[in-house]
């Protein structure tokens, strides 16, 4: 049976995250029902990242094993002609080494978080970023950001229902950028680490947030880690803000073969 | 009677356009709905581009008579609670001479049109931009634009519907940037005119698209142009690419008092 990698952009908004549920749209199960309608015989396909309801992907990466070899190009037009009218979309394709898993193979995940700041409401970013009607100061974020880079026990910032077996997690850069827009700023947040603990860049970006408005010194942030106490978190952000934007493996599953 | 000037941002999916109109949802109806709520005795307020179905605005402005005089600050966040949750959002509210009038002492519009070109459907970007599934150049484009630089009869591109005396206007600049997206490439057109006709940005994309994609060469831009027959023109854009983006006047209305 032939392995193929996935790569696949969506808007997360109207969807109960990525993983298969049994009532409710995901993105895993409205792609699993496209790959059936090409060959009914598959069972399921795998994903880097499993995002929560509302997050967006503009690089989320699957693999599945089909009966029928395809021809890539042919295989990501079908998978895109039977996803519409879903906002999501087949990026690439390729066939790649039976030994490729898309979760347990990845070396690196990347995810953009997008916050505007500004007073009015926003109409055209609605639902593609997180909005705050009030002012944030970047220095303070930048200085809290450090406590969390490198190996660390991030109990207070993984959700109770998180399964991961160990809460330690090694978070090897956070980017953060002021970007002026008009009435306002947008801050983005990039996080990049190996893995990523359920609802963690959520409940990071969430805490960051309340340092930049000031209700949080950067120095409570050290503390709030140091409890592993979930309690000490700050509000989780919602997800509209979030994307998972890049997954690195030890060779491109796009360029082998 | 004090006189406002009103700053607007709109995700233009979803309404009939700018202008009121009696059985359908359009942006000044749901303004003016917003306002009256306010103000019982308000009229109508008054747009300085009057943007097709689906057209977007990061900057459209407007004026509006009330009887009370309001704080500038309590008035935006009023109209803002009342325009939930239309995707409309005033940005910026000022009091204003009686004299100025949001169309005609306006000397300057910019139009932009994001055209994106990649294979796969867009997820995120969907609505916010015309989509074309093949490649584009961008030194045909840049060619054929000039045509359209300066005073011209611009009877090819405008449409049938168009209520304008007269159909010259004269085309200040068209700039065309070309951005390397994942999978392909963003063209952004940007158009400044002290007026437009109606579709004629649309209709100029959709013309300068055909000369990107091989079908048109530059000088037939220029005989269609010379033709001044609406049948020379190309394929009006859809108008999901299209975001009245700036509205220049003698003094900035917002700095004004």
């Amino acid at each position: 049976m032939p392995r193929y990698a996935l790569k696949i952009e969506y808007n997360g908004k109207g969807f109960a995250g990525w993983q298969r549920q049994k009532s409710h749209k995901t993105i895993q199960g409205e792609i699993e029902a496209s790959l059936k309608k090409l060959d009914p015989e598959i069972t399921s396909i795998f994903g880097a990242g499993r995002t929560d309801a509302g997050v967006h992907a503009t690089s989320q990466i699957a693999h599945c094993d089909l009966i029928e070899k395809w021809d890539n190009f042919k295989l990501k037009e079908a998978l895109n002609f039977h996803l519409k009218p879903n906002k999501i979309s087949v990026l690439d394709v390729n066939i790649v080494p039976d030994k490729f898993h898309a979760r347990f193979s990845a070396t690196k995940r990347k995810y953009l978080f997008r916050l505007i700041s500004r007073r009015p409401p926003l109409a055209i970013e609605a639902g593609l970023a997180w909005h705050v009607k009030y002012e944030l100061k970047l220095k303070p974020m930048l200085l809290a950001r450090k406590y969390f880079i490198g190996k660390h026990d991030f109990t207070t910032f993984r959700s109770s229902s998180c399964q991961s077996q160990s809460p330690v997690k090694t978070i090897e850069s956070i980017e953060i950028k002021e970007i002026p827009i008009s009435h306002g700023f947008e801050y983005q947040f990039e996080f990049t680490a190996p893995s990523f603990l359920q609802n963690q860049v959520r409940s990071l970006v969430g805490t960051l947030e309340k340092v930049g408005s000031g209700v949080l010194q950067p120095r409570q942030v050290k503390s709030a880690l140091e409890a592993k106490d979930r309690s000490f978190c700050g509000p989780v952000s919602p997800p509209d803000g979030l994307y998972l934007v890049d997954v690195i493996y030890p060779k491109n599953p796009f360029q082998c073969r």
